[in-house]
């Protein structure tokens, strides 16, 4: 061993130094207060805003200006725009408004509302967006997920059959409070609010909600009348084994899977070839307009093809009067509201991320979350539903080859367009064909080789996956989201309350102590027995388990040969407290009994590389005068420490 | 820095060291896998059982002895038993009794519980733990917190003025499933149930409930016939302000009062001068008997002064037809059930250990709850209430002098023999003297120097205190109950969601890398940036507020200085993952993002000792092939592949 010859024959100096260090550990500056964290984080929050208003005071007319682009980046961007960019945001506008429109009116049937809501929502969020965020790539608009979790939570308060118009003005309510949690989030920046949701519950989560979007789809694709309104695998299946056993009309369903299997068809050729990329994307709107076609022209309608019928056209409406606050719900619509915008959040900032990461740039959650509030507040007002980055749309954007936001202001003129002239033409749209849109956009939300990723890395994560597939598809989509996060954070709790302990041995050649599990090549050192504890904390949760752990290995776990040999003896116990960040009263406590326990047994304990928090507790307490102050910067010196013991 | 210059005419010898040392991080072995974690740790549990009825294979008749020693700890220790022993435990048994008699009473009636079940409770379940329990000290009867507890839970469902035979049928009932739940939890180890009260919560909640008790006294001490069912502070003011108000009989506050001096001063004394202690023990009982005296010679009782009247007297009667499980209320009094057991068992482990440390053995957590389990559960079948270790007569025993459970027997027959043939002398007992007696032992119950002492160690801990305490006292018991529990998880999950970072610097002198703040001596290296995340899990609650923190600080927080002179420009990001214990999926995306963003700034990203499941999980999913390889065993080793960057 090069490094303790090295010690013996350097002696004093490494005396000298050891003392030094030990001066080190034991008196390190005072830690910052409970009071001062707390003081500072709230003041570094509002000098992030002071400081971006106030960084030109030499040039105060610049304040305004640096204000105005903090709000809205499109000023940044918009002075390097150029033609060609443009022709680029053009044509992926085109095409993301062609996927637009039918999945628009698909997803205001899933919600429960009117066709040209839906169409409203894809017209004035975007183009809030597009001023305001700092996604490339986003495309905002209404969402499967988000309108299949407001319909299943809202049509508990009113029924949208019996009253339509109650509904909808709940719906809008809740928007306008989605809006409002959102925008708060982002000023408060409370980022982390999105990530409550583990990456591997939402693949979970939206994997059983595509399935249970797909399962609603049946309704228009089998032109069924009487459907349940639950959102359950069995409730559903029940429902439409009950409406096939009654005469039912089979022109809906050939209509509505000819054309998906067209839509399907053209995806997959469109992947295959690169140049075919447009079929894929136009596929969609090729449909309606020959569905409509073919339904106007021979009349199917008369003989039990379902159609839209009418979609009120003109530019969005005013909806202000419809915000009303004195309605009894008030309280489960905020709620509503709340659910909706982290869901929605979480959505629209997954996705923007994924795009930002392979472009090269960063995306700030905080100025995400306002400006998609803001999006959802002044739509709130616009007859507008909850909008947010979709999936299908924004990956299409990008294949498309968008070059910033502007495709976004191209798709909604597009759809203000179609609202100001063409809605009539959507009359005899059969309702199959919307559903074949929807279900043709689901198989994108599946994720299989991310779930066998999971799988493969992480059992536990793969759990929570498989909890929030089986709460959205057989309980409801609110149990499939309060499985997900609570195992998500049971998992957290669990590691916290039973924590795993390790003995550490010396790797030959080093003077670093390791697991003697995850280095089996490492010796422990006869009779020191040095204990890590796997955990950040050392709390009233998992103390006395640690404690007793500890007391158990030491007493009883010792061999039988080295009971005998008294020499082997366990005389000293090395607490490495290199991983705990904290400690608690109990946390204390706990140590000075194992210290009592060891010593009524003639034993000694050393703590070793203790952190911050916990040394200045520990002094606080006196329980480093109770140890004798055996308190080490390393387990090597600690080691050292059981010749003078 | 003798060690570098070592490592320099060595060069060659480290080398390969290093090597190796890169072989060891990178290929451990495979470590258990989950299925494997919980399978061990179910057969553990199995094994233990099996173990201790089977290490005598060669000698099958000592099995059964083995097995009985195991459930019946008193066959161990009875054969040691001598007669000197017996001496002390016969006068502890006795001092405990003579302050027993009068609590019981009390306490059953602070439970809305006719006298004799506070007796009843004194007599069975400490004989049950007498031959099963690990402690030597513990008093086993009825307690203030417990009595508290049932009856402000109990008195929503029945009330017990109103239909007394139901409610107390429910109060058995509610006994038999507390008991089947602590004997569960010790049969299925779970003791950690035990632990989800942190000592700073249980400090502020037994103080609380101390004071709710205290004013709950008050009905006795004043006299007082309508009173509030409430437990909170303001309304039990409103309550005694209300009756006060009211013409009253200042005779019972008279009396009352004269004897809490009289007790009070009886203990002061017996603190201050250690051969008066046992004054202080009897005087309790020394006041019933007076006061019942006084009462019945001035027959006082005609005059206003409330009295106990008829106390059933005779040994516990049978309550198995007591108990029925047909009631509309099992639900409820299951989950009260289950509440009592926790605390029931938190307030007996606490004590049992805090004595057991003093006198240098351990206390069997799983034992314990089986054995006060199986008390209770004989308990109700024999007329009993749920029954636990109480604080107040254990430190008599212990002062006393026991030295086995068998002080537990000599209090259990002593109250035995007053059911027999004194409960006719209660009668004349005045109910302000059951309330001065509960009163006096209230103090023992508010640790201010205990509340101090978390304050100066710990400011949230004593958060979690006060949120017990003002629970308690203002809104309920079980809000109290309730806080404690939030406030002691949400430090957790809070220490999860939003770890700390630090930057490390190397320590003069030595190879160690530590935060340079806890060690303001400790050196930055020039251009690399190392960094260590305070938490044991790096996942989806913390992975992306952690990434974006450790951008921010590498591209924004680049000194200005730096900016300029390129050779200074932070090259390569360190993370040292010492802490990090486990890592899930969306932490590894998260790795995967932040070294994407490092290189396309230019900059490189390193692990350092990465932990077992750690290194494990970024090798199945790729990660350390993503990263060139450069996963090194220590800090030091990693800033030396800067060189090769």
């Amino acid at each position: 061993m090069a490094s303790s010859a090295m010690g013996s024959c350097k002696s004093e100096e490494v005396d000298i130094e050891k003392s030094t260090q030990s001066e080190w550990v034991l008196n390190p500056p005072e830690p910052p207060s409970p009071w001062r964290v707390v003081a500072d984080s709230v003041r570094k929050t509002i000098s992030l805003y002071k400081l971006k208003f106030s960084s030109h005071k030499d040039q105060p007319c610049t304040t305004l200006l640096s204000l105005l682009h903090l709000f809205f980046p499109i000023l940044s961007w918009a002075t390097n725009y150029s033609a060609t960019k443009f022709r680029k945001d053009l044509l992926a506008g085109l095409t993301i408004a062609s996927l637009c429109i039918p999945q628009s009116i698909g997803y205001a049937t899933l919600a429960h509302l009117d066709p040209q809501y839906g169409l409203y929502t894809s017209v004035v969020p975007p183009l809030v967006y597009a001023v305001m965020g700092t996604s490339r790539e986003i495309a905002i608009g209404p969402v499967a997920v988000v309108s299949l979790l407001l319909s299943s939570m809202m049509e508990k308060l009113v029924d949208p059959a019996a009253d339509p118009v109650g509904y909808t003005k709940l719906m809008l309510l809740a928007t306008l409070f989605a809006g409002i949690f959102q925008t708060s989030f982002g000023l408060l920046r409370l980022g982390f609010l999105v990530d409550f949701l583990s990456h591997a519950a939402i693949v979970g989560f939206v994997a059983g909600a595509a399935i249970v979007i797909g399962l609603q789809q049946l309704k228009g694709l089998l032109g069924i009348t009487h459907f349940t309104t639950k959102t359950d695998v069995v409730s559903v299946m029940k429902a439409v084994s009950k409406a096939v056993h009654d005469p039912w009309n089979p022109r809906n369903f050939i209509l509505g899977f000819s054309f998906l299997v067209f839509i399907l068809t053209s995806r997959f050729l469109g992947k295959r070839k690169k140049k075919l990329f447009w079929l894929a994307s136009i596929s969609p709107l090729v449909s309606v307009i020959l569905s409509t076609l073919i339904v106007y022209l021979t009349k199917a309608d008369k003989s039990g093809v379902k159609i839209v019928k009418h979609v009120r056209g003109g530019l969005n409406p005013s909806s202000i009067h419809l915000l009303a606050f004195n309605n009894p719900y008030i309280g489960e619509v905020a709620k509503i509201g709340l659910v909706v915008a982290v869901i929605a959040l979480t959505e629209s900032i997954a996705v923007g991320r994924s795009f930002a990461s392979i472009k090269g740039y960063q995306l700030d959650g905080n100025k995400e979350m306002m400006s998609i509030g803001l999006a959802n507040i002044i739509g709130s007002l616009t007859s507008c539903y909850v909008a947010t980055g979709s999936f299908s749309r924004t990956a299409v954007n990008y294949a498309a080859g968008c070059e910033s936001l502007v495709s976004n202001i191209v798709m909604a003129m597009t759809v203000l367009i179609s609202l100001q002239f063409f809605t009539k033409l959507l009359y005899y749209t059969p309702t199959a064909i919307l559903a074949s849109v929807i279900l043709s956009a689901l198989p994108g939300l599946i994720h299989i080789s991310e779930a066998y990723k999971i799988w493969k890395v992480d059992k536990f994560d793969f759990l929570a996956s498989l909890g929030a597939f089986f709460g959205v598809l057989f309980a409801s989509v609110e149990i499939g989201l309060l499985v997900a996060v609570v195992i998500s954070f049971s998992k957290i709790i669990l590691i916290s309350i039973r924590p795993g302990t390790e003995t550490l041995g010396k790797l030959p050649g080093t003077d670093l102590f390791c697991d003697v599990y995850q280095y089996p090549m490492a010796v422990k050192i006869p009779g020191v027995m040095i204990i890590r504890v796997k955990s950040a904390l050392l709390c009233f949760a998992n103390a006395n388990f640690v404690r007793e752990r500890i007391i158990k290995w030491v007493t009883e776990d010792e061999p039988e040969d080295d009971k005998r040999n008294s020499r082997n003896t366990i005389q000293l116990v090395i607490l490495d407290t290199s991983n705990l960040v904290n400690i608690d009263t109990s946390g204390i406590a706990s140590l000075e009994e194992l210290h009592r326990s060891l010593s009524s047994h003639g034993k000694q304990l050393a703590i070793a590389n203790p952190r911050w928090q916990v040394i200045h507790k520990l002094k606080v307490s006196n329980f480093v005068s109770k140890i004798g102050g055996r308190v080490f910067l390393t387990v090597e010196e600690a080691v050292g420490c059981k010749s003078q013991c």
